[in-house]
């Protein structure tokens, strides 16, 4: 069998030592020079002839320095021979780039698509895409993790009663509704309106949350500007306590801040797929890493990902209703 | 200037004849046979060398022999030396297949504008697709679009108080919003329950329907089941009417059969994307072909297709609060 | 060594079978489903990782819906991340589609190829292409197998006195000679003209077929139209007799009616490539699933597949002189 | 309306000056140095940016010398921004590798198609193929031009009693049945019979040639060695003389020595698709050069090239029989 | 014609402007968004349908940002059905990147030359490559300007007497040699010498400079390391003033501290391919905005680019004797 | 493991014995036919199924012929479905076709590399490239081979006081310095001036040669014209005696004669990339199918190859200082 040779970018290099951990294999050594002239330049440090070549990179913040480096270590890696190469993005922000929603403007997410097959991947390995048809914009297979196994489980000894899952986007409600189905709880939603040009604001919650205790769920929390909106809504309609929950969560600009001490937060909670902030030790963080390390694990062997979540995501194979039973017993 | 030559497939002529009779350029003759094997052939009887093509074939049934139809001509014009042919697919049908909500699943709409792309296509024209990320699984320049201008048109002389704009379902509420403020009405959506393996159950309404009158509008109808589900929920929260509105009126299966004759239904409202059933006298047919024939007119003199949407879809231009004064005056 | 995997579309499942049968592998489940739009949506029901995948299709009527059924299998492969797909293909029928004899015509063959490759295949493995050059319209390797030497076989155990074989068509008449020297034998032909734009006839046989018994060999019999004529010119010089064979038995239209009881015809026999008709239960059928389960099982293995020919067709293999000698001792 | 630039390789450039000539433009100048290690280098002495580049290059030897020249010539092309590049190959000799008919044989036909594509072709103007199939080989468009018309003008004058046209081979006698048609000829071919692993020999004529004056078709007279053996099939069959006609008059190893001075040959005629041998005075040769310019002049224009052949060739439109009533009357 | 539009990304808006002055046409509007993940996203606020689009983007620092503003707006134009898209890449900083000088590094120049073609683009315009050969690594065409005309004209004006033109680098001294002979002057160079494993340092000089003036020139100056160190060793060989020429003037780290107020540095002479520094007003800087304006008008036009150099650049035209002549009386 | 099957095209046989020979595998049978056309056609004579396949054809005179030889056997070898097939190139004389030196030229190192792409290949292994930047001319792995390290050996054994490296181009001078201090020497280099259009002499030595016996390395040497010209300049500066080394010695046109019996060459060594010239016995031939042999073995088992040259190129790894000791102690 070909070895498994992982290498990381320098985006995220815990999250790839931990997986590296989880699968007992070493973490390869990698380097990116930047040229006086701001070009970036890889090299890999192991060999990778005939090997499976697994390159960890999220697009985390810089994005294009990181894009850029992960795209140069999948040409480094192609032109030293790799058998195949998969690029782990645990967080492919470009995803919000998923339509024209104005005239003439860049569709990103399916460009970086193209451009991750123009150096060279053979295969992504992703989490939680702001939007499934994203899937689609890939002309090389994709292997699309969900995380909310991961945060259902975090739920599972919170008392639940009185609990409601809340959704900050009606359009997309359908990941809070399968969240909510694991806890067995039910759902609401926000409902945005378009303020002149470019303003989004949320003016409505659609379900009841009157004197219940939300669990937001959102795919990423960047400012938190929605999650604040959505929980003056939820205060104006008498749900005075909310627990956030998200996959990716990158915490830019004022969110911190905004989210830390936020008096109706009682606790937010996120995954491992981007760094966590470093100012912020009240963050429950649930790593993803066994996840990825599993996942890998089975592309190498050739077994089945999707069993993977057997019982979580629906769209890998539907819900067995006796799973849960002893959750709620 | 180079010609513009319009071909029609076999799918829908009429709509073709149409869009050419608003353009003021005949309708250009093809020929498909069908070998004793049960292969097509596609023949084009007009000279296409240096000119601009437009095959126009919406997706409808039988699809695979429309679509194989539409691949042929396009491969005949290709051949033939044509300096740019654009499919006209005023429904595309394969849009549905947008994600893999299962394991080992296909994925038809990316797979059928890869196809598109093979036979020589430069470029799509279309309307309303299912969902708007469809668009980005195209590698050729997509022109996309909106019904809902028209339809609200439609609306515009009907009294119009007590009207609320209610969207089957959750996930696509946006398309429905837009559509609302065109009229200056509130909106409602349905909220789908998965019912075991397959079965999806629509199980509430979110906004207030109580005592008004709906307008419900979905992007294509087909058998209308969900139409016919959505309206029980909407009797049972006590709106006892509902027009209909669709951009795709397949009214496959029993769908005239239930729409036609519901207690609840004042009228229900279609575009001539596809062909209308003809036993169904009452259905109010829209004709998009002017929006198209403006579209190829724009296409063909280097115009601006998207400022042929100002005022009416945001995602081409921002609203323009003063349009929609005369409505509401 | 990896595994091997075969699913089979719904074209002709029974050959599908009687492959895995000789191969002793198990026939994987696969399911199609129709949207109520008429759009296709193919689900493998087995993993695919790293293993080596064979779909089985013939295009057969409705081809159409069977050529999209095999694209979207092949696309739900690769998504899946299948090691190699092959599409098994015993009865490719956009091969007649191998010329531009109109003006702006569509070139199937090659579209359909194309289209192939598009979707993700790796393989083709496939039986008597009506033109040897269609191999050429195929940017993947194809392994090309003929079905000379099955039905060769057929007529080993006749009586051969006086017995000659007669290819309907002058230009076509390698393969008929091909199999003439298999059973050592004479060869004739028929030559057709053309009567007005789209009219084809018979118009005389070259060679000497009076008093002799006839061996027709086509590639293909759809309507059976050209069979009745060249049965008509062959009795006007002098031939009373003839069986048929042929490799790829559509039999379709009339075809059934017009051989069955046609006072000439002593015997038609065809192969498996694709389903019999149920109505003509003297129809005999020789199987091909052998030569399929063996290059099947050849290419998986690394070993010749031509090699399998030795003896029988020049085209892998020159004929051995030694090798007919029993036959005919 | 974009200039026509036109340049010619150095296997033929009489017919590229001819073909300016008929066109009233000059032909550009272009140079190919040949480097100490034997590699070639294209150079164009003429504006090419946003032109219609024509490119008139048979395969004629040293043939591979000649395919790189073409292919470093369009390279160049493409390099200077030609807005389309014409390759006019009067004579592509590597159509005849059009099959596999041995195991792990290359398939020059379709490698040389796909390298013009590589090298930036956009279009192919070429004049009778070996066969019709190889069309297909190639991506982009091709024009592809028939002799007949010019060849059978050549003998609308000589006294046709008694003649037959003869093709060398059963397998290719379409061409010369449509050929006989435009005479009002009858027709008659040779059969060939493989001999051991590689010779093939002609062994018998079918059609009726005793006591008649033979019309002997070929698309490619290389070595002449075919020519020879039917003269002989057809003498002992009590034919004594004959035509030759030919469209790629290559005349190749002793083809002049051998066809020359046969006694039976009444005169050998071709075109200028390729060079004519220097050594044969007699040798008649009709030029295609106003054909070749007549087809460029209508791509240049976006006029039907189809419509050349109306009356010629039903691949492009039907015969129409009263084209020919002069002739006969 | 089709028209021209012209938009800048946000690397060099001066030099766009300056650009369009000279055309004549006016500097159409776009907008970059970074959205909070970081992501950008293109937006072009001016119709770009069947016009010939440019885009001017040189990739100075922040490189990776630029580079990907570049792609999007190329990417937003080919969505736009632009009918040409140039790239207008003054500085193409990753040409650096052009060989592998260590075991499995990544070939940047390569890679982002596919990364342009992926995008989108049809043609790239640039000056100066780093190696000429980097010309190669695209397979669109590009024009590749040249600078030393400009420079070399600054130095028209000049007492030449005793000057003689160094370049850093034995191994990129045919461009100092070019512009050399364009000054009449002698030409000598350094030597580098690798120590250890990635340090160079210069330590002969080819060539004899004791007691002259010299011009260095170099194709791009970011920390301006060697010329110091260049300028050393001048001083060691009794060379005691030096001017300092050169195309891409980065002057990153502390290059304008090192060579503002060098001793031995009598000027400094760059072009606006990038930005100036800020702080250094004595920095000469000769605009090339007039040379990119005649390219893009000549290439918009369908006129020969490289006839711009004739006299300058032997890579495009011989140079004329006579052309120098005043110069040097 | 899969296994090695080597062809040899016609190039240089020898070498492929060599390199088979230091494998221990047997070099497999391939024939290429000439058709009386002059067209090409390759068999490969052995099994070709899931193996990997090595190609071993220098591009030697005549060099169109061979090109297209190897193109064949690789286009062949795809249709046999190898798994892998790698072409070793030891002389890819198409790499001095590098940049575009002129307006509207070809830039045949980048068209041959794409053409052997199209073709099917998988990986090139060749040696010394002209310009290391032809390296990215290729979009499939390159194992880029030196022959420094075997060149220097020859010489290890002579004695080297008052050796002076020389190289004939300064543009290409880096290379000779990696030579030179392969074996602790000093370096020089010739200065080339360009008269008139396209005549380039060699007008000064740069660096100190008086006195001292020159090692002149070049990559390849065809008629010998620079060389020759290189030793009159340094007869003039004082330099009586040379050695002539080169990996790959074409010696084309009158290079034998020239550099047989100069009365300042002292020996000419070069390696067997070509084939050698049969009338020079004294040439002295270092073989490198040792090091093709260990770089195909490394390739097939997965190993590192540039680990090959640990301590000879530092474009591999870096030079180990320690490593040269005992060679010049």
């Amino acid at each position: 069998m070909r070895d498994i040779v992982v290498f990381s970018g320098s985006a995220h290099r815990e999250l790839a030592a931990h997986i590296c951990a989880e699968l007992a294999v070493p973490l390869s050594p990698a380097e990116t020079s930047r040229f006086s002239n701001d070009c970036l330049q890889a090299q890999l440090l192991a060999n990778c002839r005939q090997r499976d070549v697994y390159i960890v990179q999220p697009l985390v913040a810089p994005t294009q320095d990181h894009l850029m480096e992960l795209l140069l270590m999948i040409d480094a890696a192609r032109g030293a021979s790799a058998a195949q190469i998969t690029a782990v993005i645990p967080h492919y922000a470009y995803a919000r780039s998923d339509k024209k929603d104005a005239s003439r403007i860049s569709l990103g997410g399916r460009l970086v698509a193209d451009m991750l097959v123009t150096a060279g991947v053979d295969r992504v390995l992703t989490m939680t895409l702001h939007a499934p048809q994203v899937h689609g914009f890939f002309s090389v297979p994709v292997d699309h993790l969900t995380a909310i196994g991961v945060l259902a489980d975090h739920f599972r000894d919170h008392d639940l009663r009185d609990a409601v899952v809340v959704s900050p986007d009606l359009g997309n409600a359908k990941t809070a509704t399968q969240f909510a189905r694991l806890l067995g709880l039910p759902v609401a939603a926000g409902s945005k309106q378009r303020l002149g040009d470019d303003r989004v604001v949320i003016d409505a919650i659609v379900g009841d949350v009157a004197g219940k205790r939300a669990i937001i769920l959102d795919d990423e929390i960047a400012t938190g500007g929605s999650i604040i909106e959505l929980l003056e809504r939820l205060a104006e309609q008498g749900c005075q306590e909310a627990a956030v929950a998200c996959t990716h969560g990158l915490f830019a600009g004022k969110a911190v801040e905004r989210l830390r001490s936020h008096p109706m937060v009682s606790e937010v909670v996120t995954t491992d797929t981007v760094p966590a902030p470093t100012d912020w030790p009240e963050l429950r963080v649930r790593s993803v890493a066994g996840l990825f390390a599993e996942a890998i694990s089975r592309i190498h062997a050739g077994e089945s990902v999707s069993s993977l979540f057997d019982g979580v995501d629906p769209s890998h194979a539907p819900p067995r209703p006796t799973l849960f039973d002893p959750v709620h017993a």
